[in-house]
């Protein structure tokens, strides 16, 4: 087990389109796993609309909790991109034209022989004070500041930013997981877990039912920051579930 | 326009699977599509792990604020499942073992050759005052208690849970909504959005752009609970679009 302080992280998903249904989020998923290779946890995300005040109000519940905040979507050019705003006036700072944005979305824009109209130098908006995070897919920068992160919400523009950012944020001991699955009722597993869990302090086990060719079956997640640990856990469980006649298949089914 | 009341709902994800990275969250669409049906409108979701207090502080920040409230996941017969417990926390109520759940469970696992383990006798656990919400799917029911919904984290065991409520719930209008597409950047249409918004009140339009096959596209969402100015607006929007060179393509591209 290890003593080490522990690095959190949240999302803050700003978007009518995954409330309606219409879109599925994919930037949690990819924020997440990009966390976990930093030694940083994902604790919570929200998702809210498109509104000012709902984007303040989450941002000041979950900035002072967590080591990091990322917010993603609403920084294009459009009437509904607000979240700039939102995030100064979270923070209370003003809202700048930042000179190197300028610059990168000059160059980004002439090269294809367009103009750097009004709504495009919208993109170059940021809160007093913030730094910005590269993008080299579409010339919009992320935003850096304190500890918010301030990232797109086209997926493989917020890829890019994250690729930007690896490195940079200090992060913990990353959490070794290690799966097994088999096709077992979790209901017939439910005492092993138990005693899994109570036998390895500091390790935690998932269990995730699933049904797939008409048959019953679980894959359960053992996590810990010591890897030993996860080791003798998992090797227990193994034991435990043939011990029931249940083969067990190495990184789940 | 109308001024009719507006029914609000949340989602609750109970997940360390989410937060992991390791699972793609399939219940936020699904749920929010459903809500979109039964008129009432998904105004937040919350993802938090799978610790009691954490889902206790949410479940009381938001049962409050929203018609409807949905919980998803931790309500399986594993250490790991601990929704209930949670709910009957937050509304300062005792959990019971439901005499309707335990003989719904004795009939499924009897008609499987099976016995009612103790472990899965806790599926029969609910909140002090809870009806239950039939699930086709595993026997396992799920919760309704005040404006709180209890469903499965396995996306289609909640939606079995999602039909047997269809028409259960007052709602209100359902939202109209038009998509448009072109092969434009938004930057170039982001003036005429707005202004389509000013012509039109009360009616939203969503600007979500995208890249594909080496190309800019966008899509605009047209949305109100007036049908009628959904259609005027997606009329101005298709001559603006025409005028300024870009061809429409009627429901999105």
């Amino acid at each position: 087990m290890s003593d080490e302080r522990i690095w959190t992280a949240a999302v803050l998903v700003i978007g009518d389109e995954i409330l309606s249904g219409r879109t599925q989020d994919k930037n949690v998923a990819q924020i997440a796993t990009w966390l976990d290779v930093q030694g940083i946890r994902l604790r919570e995300v929200r998702i809210v609309p498109d509104v000012e005040q709902e984007i303040v109000d989450a941002l000041n519940a979950i900035r002072a909790r967590y080591d990091y905040v990322f917010t993603t979507g609403g920084i294009g050019p459009t009437h509904d991109d607000i979240t700039v705003d939102a995030v100064a006036k979270a923070l209370g700072v003003g809202v700048i034209i930042h000179p190197a944005a300028r610059a990168i979305l000059e160059r980004y824009y002439s090269a294809r022989g367009a103009e750097l109209t009004e709504a495009r130098l919208r993109m170059a908006r940021v809160p007093d004070g913030a730094e910005l995070i590269p993008n080299r897919m579409s010339g919009a920068p992320g935003i850096r500041i304190g500890n918010l992160f301030v990232m797109a919400g086209v997926p493989h523009i917020t890829a890019g930013m994250l690729d930007a950012l690896t490195g940079q944020l200090e992060g913990g001991a990353p959490l070794v997981a290690h799966t097994i699955g088999a096709w077992a009722p979790e209901s017939e597993i439910a005492d092993l877990l138990r005693l899994g869990e109570k036998e390895h302090p500091g390790v935690a086990i998932g269990s995730y039912p699933f049904f797939r060719e008409g048959r019953t079956g679980a894959n359960f997640v053992v996590r810990s920051t010591d890897g030993a640990a996860v080791g003798a856990c998992v090797t227990m469980l193994t034991a435990g579930l043939e011990a029931l006649g249940y083969a067990v298949t190495d990184g789940g089914i």
